[in-house]
């Protein structure tokens, strides 16, 4: 956050606390920091809550006090004097504070008085700022709701009130915060994944795991089929792997013990201690050290859309965003030195086609480095380093793409290429990344008979993942769509919904027809209106509804209903499945 | 084993012995019963080993005492008499066998003596029969192998030599046995497969786990694509569960505590006890339960290419015919119970599709069904039983295919039709199986609202699995095709073969142009001959190999060289590209 943000937020908190006791004298007041978004405070009002409307009110309250243009005098007290004020003032919870901090070792403390133009003090509280220097400042106010929580987070000390707001220098930013907001919540993937039936979590089934029903399903079917045609026309070959091994294997790639705490517990088979994966690459090591590998077969791209586990704590889980089964999409292209370059260069290109089809444009990349000042954390293979380092920094050069480097971020086994996302939402993350590994050939014994016949041991490893996992990558399309797919991921493509029951029988071997062009179509024989039929179908978001009725069986021709458009347009029912079907196949909306 | 085989074979092992002691009158025998295919006997031959030669010798030596018409005389002496016997032959293994018998209570003994022609005692042996009246029953005898077994399976114990063999009634019926042993050795799914690198095991994976390699995985892929299209086709929806559940779904199913011992062990989570899945049903049904289901949704079939996970011994586990993790072609159809027959019937006619599909006609059906006299065994819900099983048996009916009924052996929640093949090799297996289920509605509390809007808990289950488990399947395709794949199954489909380096550059454009059809297609570019070339794509049964040389760039047609054919055919690039497509469409060789 900015500061000249933080400070605006900090200050709004006192003129909210100023505000409650304007409203409510007798309110006891706790604590009330600035956060992330915005700000809160906690209050204890002897039992009585603040409504909604209270909230208008206090907010009514603090707009006044804003526009009083009050100044925060700033000032620093003793222990006893801070204490003697808060006790005059009635304010138990300010004086067990400064009990805490006097045990802690505090002998003074910061005090923020608030002061009208025309000089009186209108409140003071306890706090060592940064504040702005008038309440003019705060631009913009809004109290966005009340919870329950208790005293320093113990349930054994009472339950205060808490109110949370937010603040920003102008108007447009907090009119454009909200707008976000609400655009958040109607691109909730938990909400669209429901209300689409895409997906549910069953408490018999356990926390994290994923269960796609038919309709996402298709979506994963799909993104998958991509991703296998994509792959296979860049030269991958697909493989299928185990989702568990043995603990040798994870001892040999070091997930054992260095990532136990994530991995899934032991299983004591009789031949052995088993573990869920955490990670493909160990597999597909072993299938690179299966055969002889010559010069010539190199690079050998390996792909799955490999499932991989993560032991995380079940408190910590939400929606599609942090799971403990993910399926990634994922590969490891195993190269020689001089291939490495042109393989990397593929990888980025690869995932740029990706982002294009998807519209997403709103991308950079970050490449991290390691730190000969911290040589320790790394694989020792200097020269490995400013090789990959320098062919990595190329490519992105060469691409023309924007990007940061960052020192000393790199994984222990060499260095890497994020691609960081702003999503729809404002939320920043890391979508894909490329990752060069010259730990794999140590560790593994991955091996190559060069052009005189002899083993090279010098095999580098990429790993990517452009599509992420799938799950990350599905909350991802889920908000940045709002749940308006494009034609070839929608679960349903057309609509068929006759306007009387008398007919249903064309309509269903017009349904049939469709059905047979591999388009996904549904028949709505429901006995609704054909009004209800088309708000449901656009409540669906499917693309195209057809409506059959007397006109279209005279005329033979289709009439149909585009998605979040009232107009209807008359085409030939072999054009528009010939149109449907490029959409598909292009893959455009 | 019918009984006479039974008689041939346990007297040829005494055959056998008699042989081993002619020609080496200091062996001491051990023991050597008949076994599924043929028989054995284990001797102590002071350090000496049969060799090779030995064997033959033994045969032909075995063929002379057969010749001779030996009659098996039975006798029974007491322990004393018994033991007195064998000791004077210095035969000790015998006498410890009758020393430990005598601890176990036995009082006499069962004695075969070999009488020739001329009324002498040729070899006497101990033994409880039956055998056959006289060697000259025993039509055809072959010795197999000799291998390493200590005395009474103890590694304590001395190593004796263990001659494998096998008798018929007929030399005919040997030879066809030889014949397929041959034919089973060419066939072998663990040899094909690591020919045509399909797939393997890696000790540091695990025992049971299949790793697919790039080849298995096309394989795998298409067969996965078959079912695919066929179940969207008969109105399929497909479905993704996690790999894992709580034991609450176990104890919900029944898996727990009944089938526990058959599950890998449990991991515990801070959230609960976790399982690896056994069987996909239960995710299934909670995906049924998941939503409000109407009597106009039902049947409601799901469909997942799910994992399931076994804890087979690992010394059990064999090849892809016994492992610990199986890919099932599964679906469960949730349906009415006047649905159930049209389901069952629709379920058969996709699977037989599929067998037609590959070929496949040696199989019938059985029909498994309850048995009212051990009611306790099985659901008590007789009026289902009797209804579902007269369903079952007019479906067969009325499809005229051959089935027999099974009283007595049906699940315990629902007869069962299961479908049985006799492999190529003679292997008798069950392939496929349907099976209906009145318990999952209980037990998982299934419901439909029906026309009055009331619930309705009659919610019939049909599991069903045509394509049995990927690994099963493929080691029995493996075996069926030996390993000549049909082109829409081959992993490779096209070999470009140019006759000379300066004719690279052309072939690679040929190649090109192969595999943006959609055809899998490999470019033989390295320096050996053409004739080389052509036979190692023969080796790895490679439909088509293309030669490309002067002839065919100046003509600019194809000469194409049919797998398994020496002739060449000369065709146009596009006819050429236009077969292999149709080829794979129709998946007809």
């Amino acid at each position: 956050m900015q500061d000249q943000l933080h400070k605006i937020r900090h200050t709004a908190s006192h003129v909210l606390a100023q505000a409650v006791l304007e409203l409510y004298p007798d309110a006891k007041l706790a604590i009330g920091p600035a956060i992330d978004d915005g700000f809160y405070y906690d209050f204890d009002l002897n039992g009585q809550t603040f409504s909604e409307d209270t909230l208008k009110e206090l907010e009514k309250m603090m707009r006044k006090i804003i526009g009083q243009n009050q100044t925060m005098v700033q000032s620093t007290k003793s222990v006893a004097e801070t204490r003697q004020y808060f006790k005059e003032k009635n304010q138990p919870y300010k004086v067990e504070l400064i009990d805490d901090l006097e045990k802690a070792g505090e002998t003074q403390f910061g005090f923020y008085d608030l002061v009208n133009q025309e000089g009186n003090s209108k409140f003071i509280d306890l706090c060592k700022g940064p504040h702005v220097t008038s309440t003019k400042e705060i631009g913009a106010v809004k109290l966005l709701k009340v919870a329950g929580a208790y005293w320093r987070g113990s349930e054994k000390n009472p339950m205060l009130q808490r109110i949370y707001g937010t603040a920003f220098a102008t108007q447009q930013e907090l009119t454009d915060y909200l707008a976000m907001l609400e655009e958040a919540k109607k691109r909730d993937h938990r909400k669209i994944g429901q209300d689409q039936e895409l997906f549910f979590f069953d408490e018999m089934v356990g926390k994290g795991l994923v269960l796609w029903l038919p309709n996402g399903t298709i979506i994963r079917d799909e993104i998958e089929r991509l991703a296998v045609e994509f792959e296979r026309e860049a030269g991958y070959q697909r493989v299928v792997t185990p989702h568990l091994a043995k603990e040798e294997l994870f001892l040999t790639s070091g997930h054992l013990p260095y990532y136990k705490d994530g991995m899934y517990p032991a299983m004591i088979m009789d031949d052995g201690t088993y573990y869920l994966k955490a990670m493909n690459c160990p597999h597909h090591h072993r299938i690179y050290g299966h055969g002889l590998r010559s010069y010539r077969d190199l690079p050998l791209r390996l792909a799955e859309y490999g499932t991989v586990y993560r032991n995380e704590l079940s408190g910590t889980l939400a929606g599609l965003l942090r799971v403990r089964a993910l399926a990634m999409n994922d590969a490891h292209i195993y190269c020689r030195k001089d291939q490495v370059k042109d393989e990397f260069k593929r990888v980025i290109e690869l995932t740029m086609c990706y982002f294009k089809l998807f519209n997403l444009d709103n991308f950079w990349f970050r490449l991290s480095k390691w730190s000969p000042d911290h040589a320790d954390k790394y694989i020792n293979e200097p020269e490995n380093w400013k090789y990959t380092e320098q062919v990595l920094r190329e490519v992105l050069q060469e691409m023309e793409v924007t990007f940061v480097e960052a020192d000393d971020e790199a994984a222990f086994y060499g260095p890497k290429v994020d691609i960081q996302f702003k999503s729809v939402i404002g939320r920043e993350e890391t979508m894909s990344t490329v990752q060069l590994d010259f730990v794999a050939k140590t560790r593994f014994g991955l091996h190559y008979t060069d052009e005189t016949g002899k083993p090279n041991n010098d095999v580098f490893v990429i790993h990517r993942a452009p599509l992420s996992t799938h799950e990350r990558f599905m909350a991802f399309l889920i908000e940045h769509y709002a749940g308006i797919w494009p034609v070839w991921l929608a679960p349903v493509q057309v609509i068929v919904a006759p306007v009387g029951e008398q007919f249903n029988e064309q309509a269903r071997a017009l349904s049939d027809q469709i059905k047979q062009a591999g388009i996904r179509v549904e028949l709505d024989d429901s006995n609704e209106s054909v009004g209800k039929k088309v708000r449901a179908a656009e409540q669906k978001k499917v693309p195209y509804t057809l409506v059959v009725g007397q006109k279209e069986i005279d005329s033979g021709e289709l009439t149909v209903r585009l998605r979040g458009s009232r107009d209807m347009v008359t085409t030939a029912i072999a054009d528009f499945i010939k149109q449907v079907q490029a959409q598909v196949t292009s893959r455009k909306d």
